[in-house]
């Protein structure tokens, strides 16, 4: 694939749910039409997209018309089955490549890749064992916190090491995956920059934005963050790195945590990340169309910011404040159509704007 | 319906052209599904809502179907064969109601009802015979412009008269269907207000936008608008009187013609509105949120303008221009997916953020 798609082209999106849903919204926007592979029958992505692929990622015969459908495959989600991915590969480019998922799929991998870069992150240590746990600990001292190498996100796979004694409870949690131990970041913030790299190798990142989270799950981003002149420009040649490191295209998201001795990268997303959503408002090319022009070939978008906004997630039971948020001045609500609600299912964001003055 | 629809509810849309397309994406923002009524196949609407009833409007099987697979019903086009609305309105409520369309698809009709509120509009007079239009000519003057009382649009189904002797060729050119002849009006520019109501008959309206016309077709609306405060709120009144007199539900576009002596109604629209594009850019709440607010049953959005914008067509052979605009800076890019390119198509619209300074 060497020339940009053009109207009436159909990209792929594995994976239904909401980023699937405002890639294929971004898509539409750009006269392209979308197919989603998604197992689960009512997901969002389906009702904003042409086709909807409704099988499992084991079923071949599903991935291979899938595939033949579609003139580029993308992502919304990191921990896609190798063997589905090798399926699909075989017939249809697949944008970002396989090296950021081979990366990012794994949390050691992804440490040792970003300090092989020279960038710094949290003092970690592999383990399996209870031995191995014992000699992290004496490494990196507590407190600490064990994750899951693989498979984990929104706090999923995570105990926190307060003290020795934590320990055993903690590798027990990990139901004997790998995993890995990883220090405490003295940081004042955190923040994240959602980057773009385009199929040639052009490089455009949006303004980085400060995180909130709460019981791990991200609650508000802000724009602009507060970081001086200096550390966000380091923000956005760390990301750039990692993006031309890994020969990336499309949108990733970089959690970054702002120390007093600089920048430390937490983790990298190999797709467009909740903390990029506040975009919708501010910005005329938003994370999910900058992706979307990234996998279709075409020139990355001007994502240059011009408002002020700050982006919260509707978890669960906030569902409740939108007949309310719905008469706010200023706001921009976005949901994503999810038939139940459940204690920490994302059900939905909002964008305001925050005027000057 | 009296009470506010909720996620997973199905709205309803009659017509599946760009603005089908574009309220589909509003309602699935608010958590809607969508399904589209459209006599085409490949039709911009259906690439991003849930169902398509690929029908012909007199097809009463399907379109009982339609009805009772909705929650209710709106519409991105005036013409609607009365017959079809009948009988969806017998199962589901269809909102902006009857009134509105009974209204706009007689142009005749409009200006009675527009004069009737005390509202300024071109001078004219009804036109089916010879006669009539000798007796319209005496009474109006020239020059003057001949137009079928409906179904024309972008500058269809009309004729200039700029003199006596082409007068008999303007009326063969209505081809027998009944005719108004409308004056010229002295006019320093266009703008359009497009003005929403609610259910409960709360109005609001968006800042008025400046319109350019070539050869009967929209080619850029601008914001802000060449208009002094006191046109601006004459503007809004305009239109918050003739979306109660029409006990109105839903989004509205007014034209107006700018006058040394006054605005003057150019003509209304039951429908989001070519000239409320821009919204989408300049406000968090676009004039397509607004109206699947309305058609909801929510309260309406907040429609107040954050940025400057210019909104520009792309029109037939314009689609080539768009590599170039992909790579402008603060230019948003919508197209509709349109697989073929004709003259005078509407295939997509760019709307460009004007920054301070």
């Amino acid at each position: 694939m060497t020339e940009p798609l053009t109207t009436g082209a159909t990209i792929g999106i594995l994976g239904g749910g909401q980023l699937g849903r405002m890639l294929s919204v971004a898509a539409s926007r750009l006269g392209f039409k979308t197919c989603v592979f998604e197992p689960g029958g009512d997901c969002p992505a389906s009702h904003v997209s042409n086709f909807h692929f409704k099988a499992a990622y084991d079923d071949e015969e599903a991935l291979r018309r899938f595939a033949k459908a579609v003139d580029v495959v993308t992502y919304e989600f990191e921990n896609i089955p190798t063997a589905a991915l090798d399926l699909i590969e075989s017939l249809v480019p697949v944008r970002p490549g396989r090296e950021a998922l081979r990366v990012s799929q794994d949390r050691l991998t992804e440490k040792d890749f970003l300090s092989g870069l020279g960038l710094t992150t949290a003092p970690y240590a592999a383990v399996t064992t209870q031995e191995d746990l014992e000699a992290a600990i004496e490494k990196i001292g507590l407190p600490a916190i064990l994750k899951t190498r693989r498979f984990g996100y929104d706090g999923k796979g995570q105990a926190r090491i307060m003290q020795a004694g934590d320990a055993a409870a903690a590798l027990e949690d990990m139901a004997g995956q790998e995993a890995i131990l990883e220090g405490f970041v003295d940081f004042s913030h955190e923040v994240s920059v959602i980057g773009a790299r385009s199929a040639w190798g052009d490089v455009a990142c949006f303004d980085p934005g400060g995180n909130v989270h709460e019981g791990g799950i991200l609650r508000t981003t802000t724009v602009p963050a507060r970081l001086s002149t200096a550390q966000r420009t380091d923000a956005v040649l760390m990301a750039g790195k990692i993006l031309n490191a890994l020969d990336y295209v499309g949108v990733m998201g970089v959690e970054l945590f702002v120390t007093p001795q600089g920048l430390v990268v937490n983790e990298i997303a190999p797709r467009v990340h909740n903390s990029g959503h506040w975009t919708q408002q501010g910005c005329t090319v938003d994370q999910f169309e900058q992706h979307i022009r990234a996998v279709a070939g075409w020139p990355l978008g001007d994502g240059s910011r011009y408002a002020d906004v700050v982006m919260e997630n509707l978890i669960g039971e906030d569902m409740e404040k939108v007949p309310g948020i719905a008469e706010e001045r200023d706001a921009s609500l976005h949901l994503y159509g999810k038939a139940d609600v459940k204690p920490g299912r994302k059900m939905g964001h909002v964008n305001r704007i925050i005027r000057q003055g």
